[in-house]
């Protein structure tokens, strides 16, 4: 004797043990398949769209992805605009690299994700995030990233993406100083990487430790936020770390990042948002202090 | 036979159709009370300390609070030193108070919360925030803040700050051209208003008819952001409304705005927040076009 409204009302969850964030879909999951390494689903909710999640948590929906992607590729796109070739280890569902190959400098994007479940499942149900994965100039590997940069050549790339899940499951050996002493190794003289970094209120520890560590790797760290409506608390980090010393904002050509935001009809990022972007809070500072 | 352990673990959910945000909390609630305007209750959660909520949604609690009281009442007056009266319209827990006597030239607060429910409990579960309501400098009226506002003499407060709950209920009322024609009439000539101006993502109706209101009564309009994790997709706006042209950065004294902030041992707010707060991502940008 339920109400059939009631029944109709299911909610996907991404929650810690205190605080959870709801998203309400349709009812069916449109792709729900357990791989070696994960559990990788596709649910339509009302919100935002179609939303892709592992082991519940989200990793990006189709009405929200710009803002996580804008702002992990054209950050350190516009600081090193000689970039050519980028690695990507993770971001399977495509996102990460359309936005590199919008920027013409780009020659040659490799991209490392270990579990062809989540480039299935987006090539599937993802078309507006997964069709630049058939670009000529993708070099799609599947495979263990971890594994990948220990085997790489030294000074290979450019730019180093780290489009990661949460430092659970696969991605957990991806936040160890071993593996990023591999990726500062594997960069260019000049080169760069960006990690997405968890966010400072939900995932403190992970946040700090990150930040850390890559502080005693690299010659300069510096951490910018976005606001992520479909992740925990809304407050996503990033974080740029240089081979060399790297100005995050004095060097921007603002004109060349608007004139480049506008031609490419981005929804997030633009060059006030750019130097924003790395004004912290003052707690998020003397979290890092 | 419920595992007693699940059955422990209790939540508060603030919600639309389509998402939520939910805080685990303690089970019991430690005021809970309808008076004739709302439902307003106390609850302990987990990850946030005591959360005063107003018909199921989060007003404020204990471990966030700071980002949104800083927000509201450091970016004006570090705009407008010289003000000296500030009208405080809801805000009945007292942390918007509390960061506007920070500043020695305020030397008169008068705050007008419809709900003296909201006040008393404050009192009582709130000390860190209510504890400004005892100060001197501050004339705390329990009345209709529209009625208050329609009866107060012209060019009488500096700064006019609008810290009310959502526009539903007894807040309906605030979010009009009539309220607002008041509020520019009550401020001095270089006055100006600041108003919670709910979540571009979550209340975007709200939030764009807010802005074009304001936009035909006052001569410049500036939004700002910041991240407030306990309100819905952790994107929050305010706008600032000035009576004559006011520049929301440029005229900034950085040096006195972080030594304010080291002084009073602000957790959210510094010169290079208050800069980045009025960067807009793209889609808010053209939201308000």
């Amino acid at each position: 004797l339920r109400d059939p409204k009631l029944t109709r009302s299911v909610w996907f969850t991404d929650r810690n043990e205190n605080i959870a964030l709801s998203i309400r879909h349709k009812g069916e999951r449109l792709f729900s398949e357990k791989s070696q390494f994960q559990k990788v689903e596709v649910y339509e909710t009302f919100a935002y769209g179609k939303m892709l999640t592992i082991d519940t948590m989200v990793m990006c929906t189709e009405k929200d992805e710009y803002a996580y992607h804008e702002m992990i590729a054209h950050v350190p796109l516009h600081l090193i605009p000689s970039a050519s070739t980028v690695l990507v280890i993770g971001g399977g569902d495509g996102g990460t690299v359309r936005e590199l190959l919008r920027h013409p400098g780009v020659s040659h994007v490799t991209m490392v994700e270990i579990d062809e479940t989540v480039v299935r499942a987006s090539r599937e149900h993802l078309p507006q995030l997964s069709e630049s994965l058939k670009d000529s100039r993708l070099n799609l590997i599947i495979d263990d990233g971890i594994r990948f940069v220990g085997n790489a050549p030294s000074a290979a790339y450019d730019l180093v993406i780290l489009d990661s899940s949460d430092p659970v499951g696969p991605a957990k050996g991806l936040f160890t100083p071993e593996f990023f002493r591999n990726v500062h190794r594997i960069l260019a003289p000049n080169g760069a990487l960006v990690a997405q970094s968890e966010s400072p209120r939900f995932n403190q520890g992970a946040f700090v430790a990150l930040n850390k560590c890559l502080n005693e790797i690299f010659s300069s760290v510096h951490c910018y936020l976005a606001f992520i409506p479909t992740y925990p608390t809304g407050m996503w980090s990033f974080t740029l770390a240089g081979k060399t010393p790297l100005d995050p904002t004095s060097g921007l050509d603002e004109t060349v990042v608007n004139s480049f935001s506008e031609a490419n009809n981005l929804n997030y990022y633009n060059a006030d948002v750019h130097k924003a972007a790395f004004a912290l809070p003052t707690f998020v500072k003397k979290m890092l202090n």
